[in-house]
């Protein structure tokens, strides 16, 4: 029987609270570090040779995670359960990417099924492209693709492209170049179509409801100028949409393929949301390894005990970090160019679906919620923000990514080693500068260590890992977001923006009172001298 | 006679503990968001309308600025006051926009006239670039202008460029493409260079001290790729670096352009770190405007009624939320794409200033310093992170940025408004939303509102006013460290890491004992089965 309580009212927590905290100095061992790493999925490993835990505070994290039934509930979004509860959806993502848990059969259709044709359809696509059978309108084969997206349709997919590219073209899988318009500023729009030729792209409109005011705006702008160079845009452009919506089935696109209610935005890169230009750009076979990865992750996140389960135990970490400990931030830091938009993808998965107060029946919720989450790829970061994280008047705990090896096998000795030997010697330097510091004489040169991070460290970046890193960071948002009772899956915050722009831009319109007296006044402050004379001006 | 003292020492700084904080929706009226504005450089306006103050604590703020002496501090800096205690250094970046003190002079030199010859320097690099006096080895004219430097020579440089890329399209002043390497990934060079017609490009390393270990590694293996090409490196190299740096005056570099140790990278995009870019990517009469945008905003700082004053008001505010509001973190959310970027620059720029833990002449804090800063471009993060914004559990306050006018003037109507239109309806309607919240019968559906924002808006963004919004921030970050006592112009904190990874690197390279246990106990665990195996295996 699953019961949803309050973080706050498990014994576990209070025990966790009465616990005295580590002091990573006091612990760190060479026979730790040597020790306390998890295998993970797709030849990963992850390591917790640094995170502000001892056995104790480990065993108090595992029965926390018991009673908070982290497992069971997994398990029971994975059998179809209404998880997402202020939407009354089912929580879908994992199926796309290979099924865990019982048959979910909705309106009569087995959704593995869906998602499984879906993604062929976009696999046929992708070779109908690539074999040249289907060509734009003056006949050129497509060389680039160009999702029009915004939020989970565009974070996910473009920092997996980044991530993906070099890969690609290391395993002759370089297919078509991907791009990615998502801002309704017409400036975004403008530096991508002014780097291509249209004539040789193909656009991937992506809107689950077909109504997104930003992604809709820059089709009509991406059509007016695929017309302008006398293309047919028709024939540039498919629709990943849901089969409800005004762009399904639409002769208007060469294709329409569907994403359904259960797979929220951020959660989106598995379904057809990425799958369509990780196809197209990198080949069929590129998304279904990215699959695998991710499902194995999947798999692994069944582990009941954290010791063997290192998303569970990174989520308690970080829970434990959040919860106890009082740190309001988390910094992730790839140490891998590729990853260099992999932080902005988390940065809308973690802090969009566990930025609430309110637990997932909708009562307030007594304590603290999701971290703001922020991070640029090392060594990058190192000569930016580390000053702050080093001596810095607040704690912030830190996720290191790393590989042992390059994307492109290519590298550069200089001064007796290569580059990316350089760039690991820095990623072992930091963590270990984290946690122990520096005595000196000069309080200015000290470092008082006892900044807590964690590793996971693969081979080399592929498609395979980097779906275990998406499921990674989706798995250890859902099991705080069950540990902090709340309901992961919406985003209620963003609803009252989009009413009050809707009025904005309708008094901008017409020059007319919008009914709220302070839009009125803003209105006239930024643009004019008073809310009767702006209309038309911008 | 200035004094230098602790925050918390001060009596408004009590009397603003004291004050009671401002609710939003009590305070904000129509009046309000008419009036609650300054003119800023540039053609701007700052407006403070729902920043979290009324007129007692803007009243108090004024009365911590002057006991702090702020304005004095800042007079102290411009005349040539050895403000970058830790480093014994003066503090220039300012000068080389224009002086508003006395004459610098530095071991018989004018500081102002070193900056002014050594911007000619780079302007007349550019037109015998952009002429074509200055061509490749193979006697093709440059196309491509790539910098490889990283942290400061990175950040703000590419900031810069970006936000200028499709402003000079639309002004005639698109003459070189920027491009930038930095990170010691060789994922990250190979990206780049992939990209590029070599025998078209002309590369500028930036290095102050000659030495950094990314900026020569990929310096190294840039130099190689163009042999590999058939091109001679020399011929396609410029140096920027400091007078007495083995890059200076040496033969293998087209020219040596200088900067000295009075701007640090962070504050450099004014000096040869950014100018050399800026002037090739888009002419030396850019550069020169954005200097004058930046010398404007320098200007409007010293006035010292903080009513008037809007990077003054700005600090202020700034520092009542996180000294008093115990804010822990700050989101720039600029609604230009052609800011994308800039975040990024301002995340080194803060949190490398003011992540300290001790007063400039090294005693421990009693108080908390600088923020965490992150950001993106609106409306992309309203499909990101806002929901944390709006709902979650911790008050964030924003910093906003708009323009009035696109950068290149094409734009579309859909649904009966221009993509600006919409950008800007979105703008007004978070500033709105974040201030007011609204209540609801569904706790999931409320937002408790009383999140605080800025604004600075502009007509359109040009060199201008990039230019002064360069400058808002570092006078902002400038003048909260004068008030919290610390030294905002060195970076302690990167520099245990740099000794450390050099132990690492050495271990990796002769497979010997880096007499580090722990860092021999990573080596192991990372690379292979124990510290003496592992050489040259990465």
């Amino acid at each position: 029987m699953i019961r949803f309580e309050n973080l706050d009212t498990l014994p576990a927590f209070s025990r966790l609270r009465a616990a005295a905290p580590v002091k990573l100095s006091d612990v760190l061992t060479p026979e730790r570090i040597r020790t306390w790493w998890i295998d993970h999925a797709a030849d990963m490993r992850y390591c917790y040779a640094c995170a502000p835990v001892d056995e104790k505070v480990l065993d108090l994290l595992q029965e926390l995670a018991d009673e908070s039934q982290l497992i069971d509930k997994y398990r029971a979004l994975l059998d179809g359960a209404v998880m997402n509860t202020g939407e009354q959806r089912m929580v879908l993502h994992h199926l796309a990417r290979g099924r865990l848990g019982k048959p979910v059969v909705w309106q009569g259709e087995d959704k593995e099924a869906f998602y499984t044709r879906e993604r062929r359809k976009s696999a046929d696509l992708a070779r109908r492209v690539h074999t040249g059978e289907l060509r734009g309108s003056t006949g050129l084969k497509f060389a680039n693709v160009v999702q029009i997206g915004i939020g989970g349709s565009d974070l996910g997919p473009r920092a997996a492209c980044i991530a993906l590219s070099r890969w690609a073209q290391a395993h002759g899988r370089a297919f078509l170049k991907p791009w990615f318009i998502s801002n309704v500023d017409p400036d975004d729009a403008d530096a991508v179509l002014g780097a291509l030729n249209l004539a040789e792209s193909i656009f991937i409109l992506v809107s689950k409801s077909g109504t997104t005011q930003e992604t809709l705006a820059n089709e009509m702008l991406v059509r007016s100028r695929l017309q302008e160079a006398g293309l047919d845009p028709d024939r540039h452009m498919v629709a990943v949409t849901s089969a409800t919506s005004p762009l399904a089935g639409n002769p208007h696109y060469l294709e329409s393929i569907y994403i359904d209610d259960f797979i929220g935005g951020r959660y989106s890169t598995s379904s057809a949301v990425g799958g369509v230009i990780i196809s197209l750009a990198f080949g069929p076979e590129t998304f279904e390894e990215f699959l695998q990865g991710a499902h194995e992750a999947d798999k692994l996140a069944l582990e009941p005990s954290l010791r063997q389960n290192p998303v569970l135990l990174d989520a308690m970490i970080g829970l434990y970090e959040r919860s106890i400990l009082d740190m309001p931030c988390t910094a992730v830091l790839p140490y891998a160019e590729p990853l260099a938009r992999f932080p902005a993808h988390l940065q809308q998965l973690d802090m969009e679906s566990n930025g609430k107060s309110v637990t997932r029946d909708g009562r307030p919720l007594p304590y603290r919620t999701g971290p703001v989450v922020f991070g640029e790829p090392g060594t990058n970061g190192q000569h930016s923000f580390y000053q702050l994280l080093h001596q810095g008047t607040d704690r912030i705990p830190l996720q290191f990514i790393g590989f042992l090896e390059n994307q492109l096998s290519r590298d550069m000795e200089s001064e007796g080693s290569s580059s990316r030997s350089k760039l690991l010697a820095n990623l072992m330097a930091q963590m270990l500068a984290f946690a122990i510091g520096k005595k000196d004489s000069d309080p200015n040169k000290t470092f008082e260590g006892n900044r807590p991070s964690t590793l996971i460290l693969g081979k080399r970046l592929g498609p395979q890992q980097l779906g275990a890193l998406f499921s990674h960071y989706e798995n250890k948002v859902m099991f705080q977001g069950f540990a902090w009772n709340i309901n992961s899956f919406d985003q209620e915050g963003v609803q009252l923006g989009k009413v009050l722009a809707g009025k904005a831009l309708h008094g901008m319109r017409t020059g007319s009172s919008t009914g709220d007296s302070l839009l009125d006044a803003l209105l006239a402050a930024i643009l004019g001298q008073g809310s009767s004379t702006h209309g038309g001006k911008v």
